[in-house]
């Protein structure tokens, strides 16, 4: 039976802390059948979510009669469910609909939806739940399988979707690319993938490293990156994951006008030349890597002023820069597959 | 009641696979009655684990009848029990003992021991267990409490031996010094701390920040490290911990003929001077942070060719160095007392 998604952004319908509705939106709107949001009934959704020309906002979970899937749009820090949700979850499962939900805080720990899920025979699928307990050995690796890893300056600025958007871009040039989903949201676009930031410490980059041995019988693998080495909740998860992925070219993604760090904002982001330096040192511990491009989120400029940012850039990096989804993802594929044809990181 | 312990080694007892119980029976070795491994019955415990003068070796538990508590003696990459060792826990269990396990593998999730502890009434204590999930946000640290950090080239080289090592010796010349446990061993030794290799990974730095919450009316911390930057398998606790602890003095600890990564043979361990570089440039991001000295592990070589490498680290970084247990944590520990009179780290 096919998915037919409602997404629950209650009172959070903003491409910020829906950023997981925001994605299956995008990239799986084939599934999705209506936002739920009962304070936006009935608005236009691109203007509120960025995303989703089409579905409807609705009220209530009767508003969407034919829905089988709620799936939980938000990601907020500490991943803990709004305590205002419960009677929205708890009235889907009475509704025989599977939950769907990339929280640190497991539905299916949860003994009243636990109870209510049996009761009722429905799953509820908690994308973050897993039990890796493998170390990274460094063995087995694929010397001709390009790993591309996308890594930023901080959190939520889009090193998910420039992936995406990179592989996307590779494929329809006729390269055998895969998108190696590394976060709950980018799990439930790909189908598969794991989350790296809710494995325990000691196996994170075992966990990465697994992702590319499982992955690397296809041409090139385009690693969404995860936080920031700059980032002093995250860093750790970030540095496991570029140690764990080994990638031998980067792509540098960051937000215009974005100048402190995601909760913690008394931290300023230091500047891009700096991340950059930072990523090559830390890349290069483990072996050859290098930034082949860097991809621009400019949703919060006009075009005028995000074209004149890409050229600043270009001329500072010297490399190929675009926001994908204004600009499209070409010159960052371009780069990709010239990297790739000269061949010299194998 | 206080605990009499048995560590149990089985098969495993030399220094480096029993590094838990080297460092219980170093640290509390008025709490250990016995050590168990049959295969070494009677024979001297120092002259096999460095340690443990006066511990007689027992051949099963009931040549130890006084004890009331086994500790799972060893911490294997990967953190599971060795079969072999499933019958000997069972029958601790059925002889009333509790027990207590540094192990990823937590004895209180395997149906088995868990049943037979309800019928004994006896406790499972898995000191990695946790639910830990709060997030690093940088608020609230006190700028008058001196925090010091041991970082190393490799894992288990001596981070948490030096930490302790210089606390003693801090608390000895009248300062109000903490040893802050980041690992089981170090855990079990202080009786508190947090578990931070086990700890899911986007609240890793998190943990790393509450101890320092909890534990900052000291005057100075010795916080112990964890893994190292260099190490495909662990760097991103390490890089959690550097950046959650937020040290303004760091002490670089490494084992002489220490040349490849303990459990990635194929790597070579960058020199000590890239190792101080990458970790002064990764706490420099969180804010001003140096090195104060070296702490010296020479186990594996002679008195007169430590002393010679000893003499050849000091002239090449112009810091103190020494090694603590064969050359005492003086040095060590007048580095950290003079830096914190001079007060610059303020």
């Amino acid at each position: 039976m096919s998915r037919r998604i409602v997404c629950l952004t209650q009172g959070h319908t903003n491409p910020h802390t829906a950023k997981t509705a925001a994605s299956v939106i995008r990239y799986r709107a084939e599934e999705v059948v209506a936002v739920l949001d009962s304070a936006h009934a009935g608005e236009d959704l691109p203007s509120l979510l960025g995303v989703g020309a089409g579905v409807p906002i609705v009220a209530s979970l009767a508003d969407a009669p034919t829905a089988n899937t709620l799936l939980i749009g938000i990601a907020p820090p500490g991943g803990k469910i709004p305590s205002a949700w419960r009677a929205i979850v708890l009235e889907a499962i009475r509704r025989g609909m599977d939950i769907v939900s990339g929280l640190h805080d497991f539905l299916s720990d949860d003994p009243e939806f636990a109870a209510a899920a049996r009761e009722h025979q429905v799953r509820l699928v908690d994308v973050r739940k897993n039990h890796e307990q493998t170390i990274a050995r460094r063995i087995g690796i694929n010397p001709n399988c390009l790993r591309v890893h996308t890594v930023g300056h901080d959190c939520s600025i889009g090193k998910m979707c420039v992936a995406i958007e990179v592989t996307n871009a590779l494929k329809q040039r006729g390269y055998d690319a895969k998108f190696v989903a590394t976060g709950q949201t980018g799990i439930l676009v790909e189908g598969d993938g794991l989350p790296i930031d809710c494995i325990v410490a000691d196996f994170v980059s075992g966990a990465a490293e697994k992702l590319v041995l499982a992955n690397q019988h296809h041409q090139i693998l385009v690693i969404e990156g995860q936080g920031s080495l700059v980032h002093p909740s995250y860093s750790g998860v970030t540095l496991s994951l570029l140690h764990g992925s080994q990638p031998q070219a980067l792509i540098l993604c960051y937000e215009v006008g974005r100048e402190t760090v995601t909760g913690v904002e008394q931290m300023r982001i230091p500047p891009l030349a700096e991340i950059k330096r930072l990523n090559e040192l830390m890349a290069g511990v483990m072996g050859p890597s290098e930034f082949i491009g860097l991809g621009m989120n400019s949703r919060r400029v006009s075009a005028s002023e995000a074209e004149a940012e890409r050229a600043r850039r270009v001329a500072e990096f010297g490399l190929p820069v675009c926001d994908v989804f204004r600009d499209g993802p070409a010159v960052l594929a371009d780069a990709v597959a010239a990297y790739y044809e000269a061949g010299q990181w194998r």
